[in-house]
């Protein structure tokens, strides 16, 4: 029983175990951009990531927030619960950085008057287009109750990681966040928090230090992200 | 006094009058799409617009809809209330079609369960991007409580247009709307209401009756427009 892949996608894959609640999520060393069409594999960037994102779901979970989060297996992999994910990409932003600087016109690094929340349509083939509320309930991906909670989560998430990344010299530009709904209708956050959902700069030089260093060519990834893992105090 | 251009757009230019409250409005023949690639004159197209904004405003008023139209002046030319224009275009839509059909994958065509108003942000240099009520908050476009009003505005126009346009047998699938505020505060409905800023499509064929003839060169755009007059019984 279990061992079957239900899910593969850019930097992780989706694994059923013995127990039908249960998934290994496991984080792949490839990555791409700009919706697949740079692509690149980068030896350690797996470990890495799922060691960052263990370390974060789990603080997450000791301040109260509920994620599928179960705990590590080894260094490559962590067990989830089983989740129906919503196709949303749930957007804190803190800072004008990437889409949001282009759309509003402000120049990246304005930071914001407070932290906002985008939602964006999970759907590689129209773009992953960016949704309003309305549109979001028009299209039934979340009734709005329950959109009001995934809000509030996602702007709790944000202080919360806010504050662990300013530990680590880092400020929080902006992240993603996906959330689910479990077999007993419970909404948690899913997903992976890492340098490849998030935008952290050097609170002090403002130096990139997440996947804008591969979309936009300007250091070496798997050092840039093993200065993360060092930062935030995961390399003993 | 007065007879001053304060604002010339693609279709249309304010004048200011000896009333320091009070504009003209003029229409223009020209037409432009695709944020300007696209132009052309069309001569009566201007006097055809005038023509049904002063009946369609007219109605809103009568309907107990602040508006800023004051009354018609002639073919080309009707008097307004100054408004200081919120950079806010304010789409209302009963259809799928156009950018809305693209973002969300859905076919032209497709009746929304729903009416939606959306939002996009007056700016030619940033291509108007859509923007979320959080975006229209954080850039002090408007504020939330007067965003709330002037959303359930858009929804009564569209329920009093809908049903006009059905007495012309057309099908009301989207139209733009802009806001003002008023010298003493006030927030009413400013522009046009035309063929050039609403899709409207013949009830029974389906056959486009707006401005998508010249955006997709479709039929001849004065023919046209000519009809959708003669359907409102404005062409005495």
């Amino acid at each position: 029983m279990g061992g079957e892949v239900i899910y593969e996608g850019k930097a992780k894959k989706l694994v059923t175990t013995e127990d039908e609640g249960v998934l290994i999520q496991l984080f792949k060393d490839e990555a791409t951009a700009f919706n697949g069409e740079k692509f690149a594999v980068f030896e350690g960037k797996g470990a890495i990531n799922n060691a960052i994102s263990c370390h974060l779901l789990e603080l997450l979970e000791a301040e109260g927030v509920k994620t599928h989060y179960l705990g590590k297996v080894d260094a490559l992999r962590m067990r989830v619960r089983r989740l129906e994910i919503i196709p949303l990409e749930v957007v804190v932003r803190n800072v004008a950085a990437g889409s949001l600087a282009k759309r509003i016109g402000w120049e990246e690094g304005t930071p914001l008057p407070r932290p906002i929340v985008e939602t964006y349509y999970k759907k590689d083939e129209l773009g992953d287009p960016m949704l309003a509320p309305t549109h979001v309930a028009m299209l039934g991906l979340v009734e709005p109750a329950r959109w009001a909670r995934i809000e509030a989560s996602a702007l709790e998430v944000n202080r919360i990681l806010q504050a662990r990344w300013a530990e680590a010299g880092l400020t929080l530009v902006d992240f993603k966040l996906e959330y689910g709904v479990t077999a007993d209708g419970e909404v948690v956050l899913g997903d992976e928090i890492s340098p490849d959902t998030s935008r952290l700069w050097d609170a002090e030089t403002g130096a990139r230090m997440d996947k804008d260093v591969f979309r936009r060519d300007l250091a070496d990834l798997v050092e840039t992200y093993t200065e993360v893992l060092g930062r935030l105090g995961l390399d003993e």
